[in-house]
């Protein structure tokens, strides 16, 4: 059982966070880097952009060294230029030992609901735990897992957590200064965070989903019956890990859904979901009627066996919550959803994904398969939002979180869909309530209809925002949403709008590792150090394309000036002069500017809070005060003398 | 003072409500129509989108008309395919027998200011009044202008306000069902809302903006020395209306000011602001210290003249604020700010624009002017937000509008910039304290700075938030933004992002005329009328492109099924037929369902609330109850006959 190949490149193994450092492949002026963990193999990556140092002018001396920033990397072995990765042979098994030096496993047999009508990648041993072998069943046990160690020090982006931070505001998360492994082993163990890491899927890196934790995006991708190709599905899941997803879901439900999925995770560095009754339904011939549970199971086994990590099911759409759509705008948008609502409606029956919910977890726990409980009912328009359709289900979910844990089965929620902006919070203050802390999951918030075409914008809005509120991870939404399948330029769009929903909240929520990111690009802007900027960016190719529309010129990235002002006329530029010139002056520490606001405060105080002062007045009086004083008179001389 | 030309279309001046309709030039399916008010010449331009009927089947028999929907409307004549617009021209003065009713002016003689180094539009007459002619000087006489009446129509979208509006959580504001043009006049009356309308810009059609009324949105647009031509940004300005740009900003910077902003005016069906020190600052070769109250007093002068309708000034960037901002990580990042902060600096005095600014507001309130109290100390980062800064000069502005409401100018306060989200309604509630509730017009807030290349995206999130807060304009931010100028495809990103985030704003808001537009588009896309849902876009040509690309035939428009799934596999056609099925067994009637869910709910309560029931039992038991009662044997078979 030993790794198929070992393109992972050498792990030293001798010093605690040794640095293995080269180029990116695919970022400028990045490199990737892995910090060591103390168990054997923890070797997270990272990926390490440098900054040029600070000049006070163009081809001046260097006034200040910028450390490089190190920022968190979801896109796997194929941005290292050690590792030669090939998609016919899929990636090493990373988490291969780990998985067998804590277990007990069968050796299982292949599912019997392959159809290879394609070639599939070379065999590998399939495993089956003989009991539970969970995260949270370990997690519950104390053990610190290198799963758990791993996602710590992805976690911290590898800063020291004292530097970082600020008093975010996190709806009642509670981030610590510096995620530890022991932490990540206690939030799992209390259900509030999930590391979906199915033991047949070795190949994946691990990560965490929880409020406590970085916000995590997902992006779906799979082809359906009218459109797309395996190799193009590949493409698109390394792609998006490449621009940030840090799960992606194979949502497939055209042919060849077992050897789409086959290649996918063989070649995935982040867990993959999927929606196992898409596939369940292929085998009845799409009749949704002629599901059973017999079909439904041997499909959550094929599929468990390959290494998907986290199902999607749809088992808290009961039967008696269907008529409760009829009177909706948009009925039941959900796929998953509306095929379990026939079932029930045709069999007069309650749903098989409930009454089963058991065997389910059972299941699913002797595979590590985390369960996302799939909200079949979510309003698909502004219309429907948060109506007792949408929270009868949540609070099912509820009860059936309690189902998985009672299982050791670890489990998120999934939440709409289309809510408008005051809505929002409701539902994740049900979720948290009614949903025992689990993590939740969104699609989107859409917080309008009336934009096909720019959804991911129109839901970027409400992700960031759920986000801040406490959603764990969020479900992207492309600019092809309810039109078509997303191309590659589609995903990418989805991608880095949920990037910066996800970051956004991560700043709003306070998270230690977020703000040093924004704090070095903006600092980069102000001293015009234009490819630091660029380099810093979510999406360099796009800043630098931009930026060179207009001034294309190489001259023009060394120039204190942009086009958006012109060279004469920049109120950086401007800035930076006033701050030069006060530091000339003495005015550069804090205190003494402080002492100065103060004592004019208390004087405009006495004098009647009347700031203002009738024109032709004396307010230069007024300015030539404290802090203000050394700014006196020489100031036009040598201001002008500058230009 | 006859109207230069007749190009606006005849207005019958019989009915009051009469409306001259004809297809739009620029959206499919759409009609320019026109609503009178009473008062003479009150005709509010509106789009009205034709819809298709409901079929069961795409040939199918008509199973109910759908009314057509009016939208707001801020292209102006440019669209009405009964006008010819001459750019050379400029559009018609539509308010001009109004403004000349009301009130005594004088002739004013061109300013000296002029260079026409390019040809200038046809000269007209420039009015300055003999006192204050400002909307908000009527409004406490309690005058309703045609102004009001103007935009108390426009508010309402030609719709009947009953059926209007859902009970939104609009953070303090207090919108009515109607809006009506005493409630407009109010609102002006107390500083509540302002209509930009400069007496020299008659060509304008009258809006306006207060957080009782729907979120603006502004764009920016504007020459630098750098780049761009008069013609692109008279084009830019006519684009940027025709996406839903409701102000439109000339920020040009480098040389032929006055000529660009003549030709803009003149072309402009919306408000047009400036930022009159950029121009001074020319006339000074660029020099701030050279600046002096004289060449800008000229400068307003000049500029009111021309028309534009409301200035930014940067009255409270005071001169003990601006060392406040030395320590910052992107010190001052207005133009106008560093401007002034370097003037007062240089010369050591206080701003100019402040000690003076009794001077201003008399010379404003002549010509209409309304005044944009700009934020020339705003944040340029995430970490700047909400700093001692940016507060003093919110305080200070607050102060200022005092002054301006005593000289009867209308006044609102521009806003930050880079605000994370916990941090802005922090900007709201304080704007809303010091300010007197004057509008507040935000630029963003951008909620992270690392995604330069998708800023529209950053800002619209906060822009969405903050509009729904109260704030009542937004200025857009393009994909551009700190990168480099917009092109014309960037104005349209941003306003298309704006009119997300303003819409999403409205519905949150609960504004009486927002949720009907959702509505329509989410029954039309629920019923596969895919031609209804792209010409109900806010970008019909964008929608039905990203559509086309997986299915161009002509009949997927009418098919019932979508790319996304393929045609067997569509949950909006399972909804479908679960609503059919219901229907057809009487379970439409929505109190039979709640009658049948309660005594369900009372039955499960009774059993002692375990609503999960262990596997391989009796759910099938469980449905059989009440409501549920209707959809019982029959029907697999009947719904297996339907494939």
């Amino acid at each position: 059982m030993a790794t198929r190949h070992d393109g992972r490149g050498r792990v030293d193994g001798t010093s605690e966070h040794s640095e293995a450092a080269t180029p990116s492949s695919h970022f400028p002026a990045s490199r990737k880097i892995y910090v060591e963990g103390p168990q054997p193999g923890v070797r997270v990556p990272m990926r390490e952009i440098t900054l040029s140092p600070t000049k006070s002018h163009p081809r001046g001396p260097i006034v200040a060294e910028n450390p490089p920033l190190r920022v968190y990397d979801t896109s796997g072995p194929a941005t290292d230029p050690n590792i030669v990765t090939d998609v016919r042979q899929g990636l090493s098994p990373l988490r291969l030992p780990w998985i067998l030096k804590r277990g007990e496993y069968d050796q299982a047999e292949p599912s019997e609901h392959r159809h290879p009508a394609l070639p599939l990648p070379p065999p590998r041993p399939v495993l089956r735990g003989r009991g539970p072998v969970t995260q949270l069943h370990y997690a519950r046990q104390g053990i610190v897992t290198p799963e758990m160690e791993f996602v710590a020090i992805r976690e911290n982006q590898g800063r020291a957590a004292a530097t970082a931070g600020h008093p975010g505001q996190a709806w009642g998360a509670a981030i610590p200064r510096a995620i530890t492994p022991e932490f990540v082993c206690d939030e799992v163990a209390r259900g509030r965070a999930i590391i979906p890491a199915n033991i047949n899927h070795p190949e994946s890196e691990p990560m965490v989903i929880g409020r406590n934790f970085l916000v995590k995006i997902n992006a779906n991708i799979g082809t359906s019956a009218v459109s797309s190709s395996i190799e193009a599905e590949v493409e698109k899941m390394t792609w998006a890990t490449r621009w940030g997803a840090d799960t992606v879901m194979d949502l497939s439900t055209g042919k060849h859904i077992h050897e789409t999925r086959e290649w996918i995770i063989r070649n995935a560095p982040v867990p993959i979901g999927t929606v196992p009754i898409y596939q369940a339904l292929e085998k009845v011939d799409g009749v949704a009627e002629e599901l059973t549970w017999e079909i439904f199971r041997d499909t959550l086994i094929e599929q468990a066996e390959q290494g998907v990590d986290y199902f999607t099911i749809h088992a808290a759409v009961l039967l008696r919550y269907v008529p409760l759509t009829a009177t909706r705008v948009t009925g039941i948008v959900s796929r998953g959803g509306s095929i379990m609502a026939k079932w029930c409606l045709a069999h007069h029956q309650e749903n098989f994904l409930y009454t089963r919910f058991r065997e389910i977890c059972e299941l699913m726990a002797r595979y590590d398969v985390s369960l996302s409980l799939g909200d079949g009912l979510r309003p698909g328009s502004i219309a429907d939002a948060n109506d007792e359709a949408q929270f009868a289900e949540l609070r099912t979910q509820g009860e059936l979180n309690r189902i998985a844990w009672e299982h050791g089965v670890q489990v998120m929620n999934e939440g709409p869909g289309h809510i408008p902006m005051h809505l929002i919070k409701e539902n994740m203050d049900k979720q948290l309530e009614w949903c025992g802390e689990a993590p939740f999951y969104t699609l989107g918030p859409l917080t309008t209809d009336i934009a096909p075409g720019y959804d991911h914008i129109t839901s970027a809005i409400g992700a960031a925002m759920i986000g801040w509120f406490g959603t764990a991870m969020l479900c992207y939404v492309t600019p092809k949403e309810h039109l078509g399948l997303p191309t590659k330029e589609d995903v990418k769009a989805g991608v880095i709008a949920y990037k910066i929903a996800a970051h956004a909240a991560d700043l709003a929520k306070g998270h230690p590792a977020a703000q040093a990111w924004d704090d070095a690009i903006s600092k980069a802007r102000f001293e015009f150090r234009w490819e630091d900027q660029f380099n810093l960016a979510l999406d360099p190719e796009t800043a630098r394309a931009f930026h060179d529309e207009a001034l294309p010129a190489e001259g023009a990235k060394l120039a204190h000036f942009c086009s958006m002002c012109g060279p004469r006329f920049c109120s950086m530029r401007i800035t930076q002069d006033i701050r030069d010139y006060a530091a000339k002056r003495g005015l550069g520490a804090q205190e003494a500017l402080a002492d100065g606001m103060a004592a004019k405060a208390r004087e405009f105080h006495d004098r009647g809070a009347e700031l203002y002062v009738a024109p032709n007045d004396v307010v230069v009086e007024n300015g030539s005060q404290a802090g203000m004083r050394a700014v006196s008179t020489p100031a036009d001389v040598a201001l002008r003398k500058e230009r």
